[in-house]
């Protein structure tokens, strides 16, 4: 507010881990930067599996935007949904609502991230909902207890297996914590809850289409995990694609390609595949730029768009030879807003982005991950602390930090979770479709 | 569950604080409890507002009813909506998504509570929620930060004030706590979260019919409490009954009643009026009892329905000259399960309920209160430390006090709101249409 109105002026789309750090890495700078996101806050998506499960509670992993930034004198924030990119103008549009706001940049940074991909089946989703929001997260924790309830209440053990049976497809980091959790969901925090039957027997169910689970870890960590997960009780699939999901469960191709199998099983959760933000066709189309098969736009090693070089690109949607993790968004999103302040400058800017790999990890159950750090493979306990201490750190608001970890003594050394009530069901939208949770009033 | 099948069999529809205190005064007695609820939580409603306006996670407040009940071996929970009760033959019906149950009883505890009142107006409940679900808190949350979001991106002031101003209907305890929320958070919680107006200018109007804030309280606290109020910045309209609602404002009958005047408010909450549960319509059809204009039916001075002794109306649905507060609902809740343990043993039962009257508290603000305990009557710091000291006691899960503590420090000695996160926009359902939440599953 208190900057020239000639400042140069940036629009960064999207308030996930790129976005944000692009917006703040341009503090202190004299640009006027417009965060548009459509939620009105950023979202800890690590943990979002948490949430789902009943660990955590939505506020603790979406800090508001508008609250990260407030001390950001030279940042705004618009909450819509952008529809409209307009390349040669250089406007963006957002609608919140019934209003539609236009906005002039600069330079852009896109970071509208990713979805789920159903890999050509989009009608999978309203049976099998992905995990990428914080509504999604509440959506399946709903499911999941409701599930219990249910088995509650059906008269035969035949109709109550379906009920108790949890799939989960796909064996990255997500699912595999995904289906961790439920394993300690119904052998340890639904304990004596129920009269009927007992939630232990539930099943487990991991569906991975590959031959092996975390398949960006190293073969070692990827083999320890499978043995924890096996030891943990979780029945892990190998070479099972999904072919077909129901209501009532899912088909997959059996292991040996001879045929198909049919698991009956009424909560399903998709966290299989991954689909850049379709602002990505928007951006491909209209420089003629190719996209790969996951959506992702094309981009120079210096993340902008060739022949635009005010665009940038960061994250989950460019395409470039880097996995899809929050260091890699965190570290492009940095990095153009260097670009864009050395330009703002008249300074040189550096030809390409180096992507320093901080490591992985993945979770499999409490007490139990797998790390890799460099050259160091880390399992079991160890890689469990480690994963603690590093996500409590990267947790953006201190103040959630304090109450995350009293939620997971909770969960981890005692048995209780403290957040399992989920709102009404809404009826599952497509991602297209979602409108920003908290422009109800201005939609009405 | 170790109980003969021929035990003395007890429902209980309800777990608010009338259901949850008759089932846990049962445990160890020798019959079997079947409490049914169409959630499947507590609620601890007094703090319902803080969920609304962003200071607690809904899990802070909704321990699950099985996870309070998983020692009480002699109980079990079933979450449905109750559809039907037989007198006659003894019979429960309810609805778990399309599963239906009958349950048959020896002893009925009937303590389902009571909804909002529009007093005859239900066109009202869409652009004026009521607060007394988790969903209705969340809506109301979403709402309340949506329409600053909205605040931000109108062009003009005369366009902006409408999003700024915050209408409760009705000054009791609720309205008054939910005023002076919408207060701090407006003056402190969004301190330099806005670039285009300052939050502090919102406005906030409470509305009552009547000539009095909190008029069940002794006429110096709530005198107190009206000066508080308008210290804080409430505006403040007695004698103001509202005559529409609709999706721009609201329109009052004029103080001097000459006339009406209109409110324009983007944002209305509801906390005016109250009516027993609709199935207390069903046991007075039954038993030709009259109901009084809550709807709360009659009962006999030990709470049971005349001429059908083995039922019991508890808590906010009976017709008893004793206030709607939770404290009469534990009270009776307690006193009927004394009842049916003394009738099944054979001893002699009590001729009438004695209410022990603790007093009653209402919040205004961070460190003012007022309070009524015996013959004392408090205000200020000591009344709001007492508070505190109140609730933090009855909140029904031990673990979830340490959390709840956290929040408030947060939220009452720094600025922080932790939790304003909504899901997303549901279509405001009347209550006799809700669902349980957690059934989605069973229903689809």
């Amino acid at each position: 507010m208190s900057l020239p109105s000639t400042a140069h002026r940036v629009v960064v789309i999207g308030s996930g881990f790129g976005g944000l750090s692009a917006t703040q890495a341009l503090d202190h700078e004299g640009v006027a930067v417009t965060l548009i996101d459509r939620t009105p806050h950023h979202l800890f998506q690590p943990l979002l599996y948490q949430v789902a499960t009943g660990i955590l509670s939505e506020g603790e992993i979406t800090p508001p935007t508008r609250e990260v930034l407030r001390r950001q004198k030279n940042a705004r924030v618009i909450v819509g949904e952008v529809t409209d990119i307009d390349l040669s103008r250089r406007l963006v549009t957002s609608h919140s609502g019934e209003l539609t706001t236009v906005t002039s940049y600069d330079s852009l940074v896109v970071a509208a991230g990713s979805t789920h991909s159903y890999f050509g089946h989009p009608q999978f989703e309203v049976h099998a909902p992905g995990m990428k929001s914080i509504d999604d997260a509440l959506r399946i924790r709903g499911a999941i207890y409701g599930a219990f309830e249910t088995a509650e209440l059906v008269k035969d053990d035949s109709e109550r297996m379906p009920w108790l049976t949890f799939v989960v497809v796909g064996a990255g980091p997500t699912g595999v914590e995904m289906a961790g959790q439920l394993v300690e969901l119904s052998r340890r925090s639904l304990d004596r809850n129920f009269r009927s039957f007992d939630p232990s027997t539930a099943r487990v169910v991991l569906l991975e289409a590959g031959p092996q689970v975390l398949s960006t870890f190293a073969p070692s960590l990827s083999r320890r995990t499978l043995r924890d997960l096996t030891r943990l009780g979780v029945d892990v699939r190998l070479n099972s694609p999904v072919v077909d999901v129901d209501e009532l469960g899912v088909t997959v191709r059996s292991a040996d390609g001879s045929g198909t199998e049919r698991i009956e099983a009424r909560t399903k959760v998709w966290a299989a595949g991954v689909r850049a933000s379709p602002l990505g066709g928007l951006l491909a189309d209209a420089t003629d730029s190719p996209r790969n098969r996951a959506g992702q736009v094309d981009v120079l090693p210096d993340c902008s768009l060739r022949d635009r070089p005010e665009v940038f690109v960061v994250g989950d949607m460019m395409h470039l030879s880097v996995p899809g993790v929050a260091q890699v968004a965190i570290q492009s999103g940095r990095f153009v807003a260097r670009q864009i302040v050395a330009r703002v400058e008249g300074r040189p800017t550096e030809r390409s982005i180096r992507y320093r790999d901080k490591g992985s990890l993945a979770t499999i159950s409490r007490f139990r991950a797998v790390a890799s750090i460099g050259p160091l493979r880390l399992a079991g306990t160890i890689a469990w602390l480690l994963w603690l201490f590093v996500h409590l750190i990267y947790l953006v608001c201190f103040k959630n930090r304090l109450l995350v970890l009293i939620h997971w003594v909770i969960s981890f050394l005692g048995r209780g979770r403290q957040e399992r009530t989920a709102p009404a069901p809404t009826p599952p939208t497509t991602h297209s479709e979602a409108q920003p949770s908290l422009l109800r009033k201005a939609a009405s």
